[in-house]
């Protein structure tokens, strides 16, 4: 099947929207007449949503899945393109991911993976484009370039961050991690220029810009500290846990899983293209309006709406201050991230980082394609950003830029996520305050509205772990809930 | 509630065998004669068992949980004895951890662990006791010391293991990592002794003989390694993941958990005090006899008895002779745990290491009492093996011993697993050649009985995580088994 998301290039077919992924579903809904009113509506269809939906309805209860797309996934999915899977969103994983290895190991897909990283073929180095030049330096040294500058970016405490941000999986653990949250990326730079030689500089913000895809005066330095933490403190726990293991068939092979047990369960009724326009909770029961006017009621409402998409929502009664502010400041990731199959084999061992002159700052070899081209995977940010499918020999050139002569380009695909009117954005990152000033209050509940995303997940927030963690969250939330106290047998 | 497992002694009461738990359940049953047959047996109230139990529960199948002793929780369970919990058995955690991380995430537990180490006191030191004299050193300098010292013992590949490891969640995943489950501990060491200083020398032993609780001769080398690739390479990693975290309220604060949710879905029947005789797999049906006659019947058996235990019950038909054999040989971890509780409140800041000498190898200040004194938690294991119960004035000694005149002892609390007839010893560890040769089958079903423990989880066996992870395992598999194909709407 074909989603109208994403969009394909190639010389022959010229650019088009939407590509295939085995995450559509079809037909579209399964409602009969006869199901209302149901249990628990879980609206969104990502791993928040799908995890809440499977865990209600293992639990018995009665599900509504409502999803403004043709598939499932949200902002982590993949296409299915000449035999190989393109990620268009969230990608990799790693077994210190909590939420989400439990559910590999679960679905016994622990041997669906491989490696982004193949050091064995001949373009086997690290190119570093900057103001300054073209450099490159082996892998070892291109990870020594980047632990160095890391540990002293990190080191605000002579501890490279463990004393402010000892446990992992609760931000705010120590007080002072708090004036780190006033603090940006630029601020923390500044701070320790003096320090940093002009390649630490270069790799420090291309690598920070890579995982806020924000600007540098955007980008809380916390929310850079916790992602250190949760990485074990380290540069190479960085690579394991964010750009090394993913699925051999794509990230909707994954999803899938999720869908089909809660399916199996015989509780689980959904709505794809179904995008919402009004929640309203009238005490006793939730009604969810979708744009084309249909009314679906429950007695509990679960949102997965992310962030930066909340504000398009009408919630009634309103939602309070606190949280209206904060989705209308919102999360700072306008992440551009492009594919590209060229036809250098050897590239497959190749990595690049061009910034800040270019319009895709780092990259990596990520795969071989079935008739043997390099896929090559890129990412840029909101600094010098980019509309990929606005002008494509733009954005083949950014590709090009990347490493002049080596990037014959036989392929793009990418998703806009800065466009996406369901995502806003790619993965939450936090501008300086946010976390503060509102990550309790995107975690509490309105009324009989849960709130599950992993743009508010206390540990692996922003990532597939982060969302399942979530809807983990807000299905035990309703199950307990609604669980009716006679069926307790005894009262320990 | 008091467990008959589990012993106390103080200068006033003597020893006494038994001590206080909330893990205790009463009545020990909840069986009323209409229920048989079950859908499926679980037999085991540790992890494995209670999550086995808790997830066909909850997935709607009727469920009968058997379990020897009077209490849940198998080789992790605390006592609480003078306001503080005493943990008998397996005890901490990490985020890193990830299934029984989920858990602690799912039942919002996050906020209920707390640090073993609190080096803010007076006893501020790491204390070496070696044949070679007395020495104490910083915490800092004992971390150096022992990180040095590991980096040498598993840098077979000169990547530190993580050529041989690289995916910690799959032992065998390099063909090579055979090679060196032929090798023992002692095997490694005599490779690299030239390297080692006697300090270096001696804390390895120490260290590998902590994870094992067996001999050097004894030891995997390849299941350290296993270790160290979970820890994620470093010794920092180690401390992280191994002794740092713990529940505030005990282990059995955990367990209840998944007991009493297991209970809420009113399809969990359960039996105490009933150790298990036979398992007879009749083909369209599995009866359970316990040793004092009474059968149960079900369409499936999920057992969770330790490796080490698997030959006290009597299989029919008889289990295959690869897993005879692996069952035969055991794992060899023969832990001795004891908890010291000693007035001098410093020495809450302090470690240790007494080696080879003392009855007690390893030791730190692990928590304060709430009359002020400082709990000790010690370990040893078969080299130079007691068992403390028997003659408690030399458990003393080698308490005091590792810190002479420092530890006057106001209270000892123990578990001897090695004793324990439904342990026959503590947490798996493997000797050389067995993983290689039984891992598998040990993971294989026999029939409509599987096999789930931590003994042979593919992640961090050994652990609770491995416990929950095979439990959650065996459900899906037996919730797939005797799902109706009617249930299904539709087939996707």
């Amino acid at each position: 099947m074909t989603s109208r998301d994403g969009f394909h290039w190639t010389a022959e077919t010229g650019l088009a929207q939407g590509v295939p992924s085995i995450g559509v579903i079809s037909p579209p809904t399964n409602i009969t007449s006869t199901e209302q009113p149901w249990d628990v509506i879980v609206v969104g269809g990502g791993y928040s949503g799908l995890t809440a939906s499977r865990d209600a309805a293992l639990a018995g209860l009665r599900v509504l899945l409502i999803e403004a797309r043709d598939r499932i996934g949200g902002r982590s999915w993949s296409s299915n393109i000449g035999g190989y899977p393109f990620e268009m969103g969230g990608t990799w994983v790693h077994w210190g991911q909590p939420h989400v290895w439990r559910e590999i190991s679960r679905y016994q897909m622990r041997n669906e993976l491989e490696s982004s990283f193949d050091f064995s073929r001949g373009v086997n180095h690290f190119q570093l484009r900057t103001g300054h030049g073209d450099q490159t330096m082996s892998h070892d040294e291109e990870d020594a370039l980047l632990a160095g500058a890391l540990d002293k970016f990190v080191n605000v405490d002579g501890a490279k961050g463990r004393n402010i941000m000892p446990y992992a999986h609760d931000t705010f653990h120590v007080a002072e991690a708090h004036q780190y949250d006033k603090m940006s990326v630029q601020d923390r730079l500044n701070a320790i220029s003096a320090s940093l030689t002009p390649n630490e500089r270069a790799v420090l913000e291309a690598f920070t810009l890579l995982c806020s895809c924000g600007t540098l005066e955007t980008t809380s330095f916390l929310e850079f500290l916790h992602w250190w933490a949760l990485c074990g403190y380290t540069y190479q726990g960085c690579l394991d846990a964010l750009i090394t293991y993913k699925f051999k068939g794509g990230q909707s092979s994954f999803a899938i899983r999720f869908f089909k047990e809660a399916l199996s369960t015989g509780n689980l009724s959904y709505a794809f293209n179904s995008p919402v326009k009004a929640i309203n909770d009238q005490g006793g029961k939730v009604t969810l309006t979708t744009r084309d006017g249909r009314e679906y009621t429950a007695a509990r409402l679960i949102s997965t709406i992310p962030l930066n998409v909340l504000n398009t929502i009408t919630f009634n009664p309103p939602l309070d201050a606190q949280r209206t502010t904060a989705m209308n400041i919102g999360h700072v990731n306008q992440c551009v991230k492009v594919h590209a199959e060229v036809s250098n084999k050897d590239m497959r061992s190749w990595t690049g980082i061009s910034y800040p002159f270019n319009k895709l700052v780092y990259a990596i070899g990520d795969g071989t394609t079935p008739v043997g081209n390099t896929h090559i995977v890129c990412f840029g940010g909101y600094f010098n950003h980019i509309h990929p499918e606005e002008d494509v020999n733009k954005t083949k050139k950014a590709v090009e830029n990347l490493a002049p002569g080596n990037m014959d380009i036989k392929r793009l695909v990418f998703h806009n996520w800065c466009k996406d009117e369901f995502a806003k954005g790619a993965w939450f990152f936090s501008p300086p305050g946010l976390l503060s000033s509102s990550l309790e209050t995107l975690r509490s509940a309105h009324g009989n509205v849960y709130f599950a995303n992993s743009d508010w997940a206390v540990g692996w927030r922003s990532f597939i772990d982060g969302a399942i963690e979530e809807g983990t969250r807000a299905a035990m939330a309703v199950k307990e809930d609604l669980r009716p106290k006679s069926s307790i047998r005894s009262n320990l």
